[in-house]
């Protein structure tokens, strides 16, 4: 059975000496010193490794069944939201105004890793709720604040998203949800919501569904869309629960993965929704959710990689098969640990390498999530807007790609259900999928982001990685970040004038090439995270820090991340420049 | 539900225009014209898509059950096995001697790839009663044929191959089976095979395990190895079954995929066996049936992937979502087909171009078999051992990662198991896995094959490749087929030469390259297969040939594997030629 080692010296390193958080100049900071944050992440690696890692396989077998309109979670599930509500965990970067303690996001960022680590299905139901808060706080009115954040921040209840519907998912400018507008001001949501993850369950008292639903008068397509509160059932005005909603879960799916997740067909039959923000502005509000669930949901590809690692670290280094080739390492046993051959090697540094480079990408994005936050830097904002994509794109595909490998390394027994290691990859994998399945993300990336603003943010991004590149001339410890770094970014910057010069006249020209575009992006951005870590480790050796194995591990783990991840910049670059014409070249009717 | 349909055209077009069989000296070739494999093609076909297809998601559903040492298989896979032994499909490539039809491995192989590409998990108890009886074959005493051979050849009995223990896989040196000998010439077996494909079952009157065992005086390690016949039921001099033998199925396990396929733990309680080939050569033995296997392994590969591949391609036609970004192709409709969109089209063709290199590749090898078998001809027989890894290693990893593009085109339906995209994927995993994981492969080609017979297999494949590039010197129509070969093989040439000037001082250099070298390899095998594919269509396409959409759309397809997958070649180079030093500077405990 699997288990689980909360990484919190990584974390540390990231917050202390990468960020160098303590030193930023984003209101709340400050406070963060390396004894608080360690408390903090300690506190929480507790729970996710003792409480919610144990029921990740108990999820997975169980999964969650539906009697008579009410789904039941797997055993111990309860208990465990239990302790995640008493700890206050869901509060953690949320306004105390609410009942949240006001940290920054970085930290609920870290401490969210530690639970996806542990136990992904589990933690959906908590993450759904922060997304849907997120959106209530950034559209809902005053009234509808009070009304529904205080229970949702501690987690009596629960919160979803509900977006597609049988016949669309991407294109939701065709969905059928209707809203007709009551008399009291309320509004009768009916109609059929699909994949809604946490949709029914028994973990919380009442569950706040936000709904994309279509009113009157607001035209063809996403314009006539509008964002709804349906809560399961309503609140009375003294904040009491009052009467079901005409909302029901009619099945659950049978799925790949997160078996511990209810994924629910939602009917909604004339249900009482209440608009949120403006009518007919109902996908602009619903892009704040998304925007945050999208960087939720790259952690979780990475997350889960980091969990997979773990434990084909542990057997790499514990299972006796055949001799290192330059000399047995352990003689008087039968054969020599799994970890000597240097393609069981290859395979653990392909995933540590990644894992390491992609916690440093999320943490670094939280980071310009609070700078945008809390002092409404626009630059950071675009940034992440620009970044978004690729971390939910190339992190959950990388993230499963890495899952797989760790299974690999235990053989036949990878295979087998009992040792857990199929859990991670059939959970990783629907991260590629949902909250906008990952070719969308290319499009989003080269499609919509690489131009806004005028290319604003793209040019800064570039900018920032040239002054990376700069700042490290002549320094030969570094060469091997710089040099690579440089390379590839110029390979990125060559693909993007390919798009500008060919998207003009066919568009097709560039979203040939967007999804290799949004990998030979992700690995640039990985190389800068590797290059700032190589920096940030030397920097803390020769200040004479005291766990030099620690901070020598971080730096040629990095440098294997350069050599040997960033070759595939030049494949991706080529892949783009043949332009549309072998991909178009068949007629759909010739395949 | 998934449905499939027999390739049928394609092979003709691999059988025909490019391997020419009839036009070959292979004994037995003359007579496959194409009216007469077409027949078999067809007829096989319907079997795979009308019986054999409909059983792949029951078979997932239900998995197998063991009740008081029985196993159980799915509903309906016994009706099924009846047709597949009536058809007398089991035979097809077997010797007439025995009750096989005596035709050529290539057809067999062509069989093989719909029934697996039908039902991969039913298709196993055949395909290693197959393997069992190449090895009987190869080093049985005539009695031992007589007695088993012709009800294995009908199917009225299985086979099986019992390698695995709990404590070893690869590293078989360490199996701790043992082999008493007994006064009347026969064996005792002791001990515990697990991960055992179709140990027990109820499709089949008696099964023959063939058990890798250690007799007394054979030394350490694999040395002291034997093969040994065991059969389930003892068989008597009349040849009626006999006495139950002392084995049975203790568990069976609960895996990722491939659940309608009992997967066994045996117990050996002084079991008899029977000594098959020279004692203490059983490890010589078990190669003949790996070697078969790993080819078949190989075909599971593509053949899931296109599986796969045409159902995401029906998706593609028929789910209505967003618009084709150059004008609506479905204006009447409330959205265009998936297919419309370049990242759609970028991924179907990643599949149909891999798929159909993939089958090339493999009907070449099948051809290679027959040759080596049928003329005695040892260059092919070099070239067919030397391929062998890549066959199994490279097709099985690019198999799976295609059904997980196909289930990709499915977004969140993909995931749905009612949808049957996800058996694809969980069932072309385990491919990585079984007969050597596909690291196993890598060493085999690099550690092994590479220098075998003095390196002389693969200067023959360079010559070859170097022959096709300047057979098409000149030919401007050829052009996107030949340079990226050349530059393809120059860059695997390059990886051999790395590995020559490196390895000899330290063998991790190659070692750490071993998995990169497969792909590299792979990559331009089906560049090779794509080459002569391209020729091939031409060349029907001058002489007026009638299907010339077809044809057309083979070279397009190539010419896309050309442009979008060759690239890949330089990846791999330049990751091998970082050498062993990023891949092991890490000592074990600082990981």
């Amino acid at each position: 059975m699997p288990t689980y080692t909360p990484p919190l010296k990584d974390m540390q390193f990231l917050l202390h000496d990468l960020l160098r958080i303590t030193a930023s100049d984003v209101p709340g900071y400050a406070d963060l010193d390396p004894s608080f944050t360690g408390a903090i992440l300690e506190e929480a690696g507790k729970l996710a490794a003792e409480v919610l890692a144990p029921l990740n396989a108990v999820g997975d077998r169980q999964g969650c069944r539906l009697e008579n309109g009410v789904v039941y979670t797997p055993d111990g599930f309860k208990g465990a939201f239990g302790k995640l509500k008493d700890g206050g965990w869901n509060g953690l970067d949320l306004p105390q105004e609410f009942g949240g303690q006001g940290l920054p996001y970085v930290m609920g960022t870290a401490v969210g890793e530690m639970m996806v680590s542990a136990n992904m299905a589990f933690n959906m139901y908590q993450g759904l709720t922060h997304g849907a808060i997120s959106t209530i706080l950034a559209h809902g009115s005053d009234e509808q604040k009070a009304t529904y954040l205080p229970k949702m921040v501690s987690l009596d209840w629960t919160g979803t998203m509900n977006l597609t519907e049988p016949h669309c998912g991407t294109d939701l400018g065709m969905i059928r949800t209707r809203a007709e507008p009551q008399a009291d001001g309320s509004y009768a949501i009916t109609g059929q919501k699909i994949f809604i993850s946490a949709g029914e369950h028994d973990l919380a008292e009442n569950i706040i569904h936000l709904v994309l639903a279509k009113a009157p008068g607001g035209g063809e397509g996403t314009k006539g869309i509008s964002l709804f509160i349906v809560p399961k059932f309503l609140v009375n005005a003294d904040g009491s629960l009052g009467r079901r909603n005409a909302v029901a879960c009619g099945k659950i799916e049978h799925k790949m993965g997160i078996h511990g997740n209810a994924t629910c067909v939602m009917n909604y039959d004339g249900a009482t929704g209440f608009l949120v923000g403006d009518l007919h502005r109902g996908m602009r509000a619903m892009f704040t959710m998304m925007n945050e669930a999208r960087l939720g949901v790259g952690l979780q590809g990475y997350a889960q990689a980091e969990a997979a690692y773990q434990n084909a670290l542990a057997y790499a280094k514990d299972r006796l098969q055949g001799r290192d080739v330059t000399g047995a390492k352990n003689p008087n046993g039968p054969a020599d640990p799994l970890i000597v051959h240097p393609d069981i090697r290859r395979n653990l540094m392909d995933q540590k390498s990644f894992v390491e480079g992609a916690r440093a990408f999320v943490f670094w994005g939280a980071h310009l999530i609070d700078r945008s936050h809390r002092t409404g830097d626009t630059a950071a904002e675009g940034l992440i807007s620009l970044m978004t994509p690729v971390i939910k794109g190339f992190l959950t595909d990388k993230g499963f790609e890495m899952t797989v490998a760790a299974q690999q390394v235990f053989g036949g027994h990878g295979y087998i259900e009992e040792w857990g290691m199929s859990q991670f990859a059939r959970d990783a994998r629907i991260a590629m999928i949902y909250e906008g399945a990952n070719g969308i993300q290319a499009l989003d990336l080269v499609g919509r982001k690489l131009a806004s603003d005028g290319g604003r943010h793209v040019m800064a991004f570039f900018e920032m990685v040239k002054a990376e590149v700069k700042a490290h001339d002549g320094d030969a410890r570094m060469a091997g970040f710089a040099e690579p770094l440089k390379a590839a970014s110029k390979q990125l910057q060559q693909a993007g004038m390919f798009f500008m010069q060919h998207g003009m006249k066919n568009p097709n020209a560039a979203l040939s090439g967007s999804y290799d575009f949004m990998h030979l992006m992700g690995h640039v951005c990985l190389g800068l995270m590797w290059t700032r870590m190589a920096k940030a480790a030397y920097t803390a050796l020769d200040a004479g820090a005291a766990d030099r194995e620690f901070l020598q591990a971080k730096i040629a783990t990095g440098r294997y991340y350069m050599a040997r991840h960033l070759p595939a910049c030049a494949m991706h670059l080529a892949r783009i420049e043949t332009g549309a014409e072998p991909v178009m070249a068949l007629d759909a009717a010739a395949f």
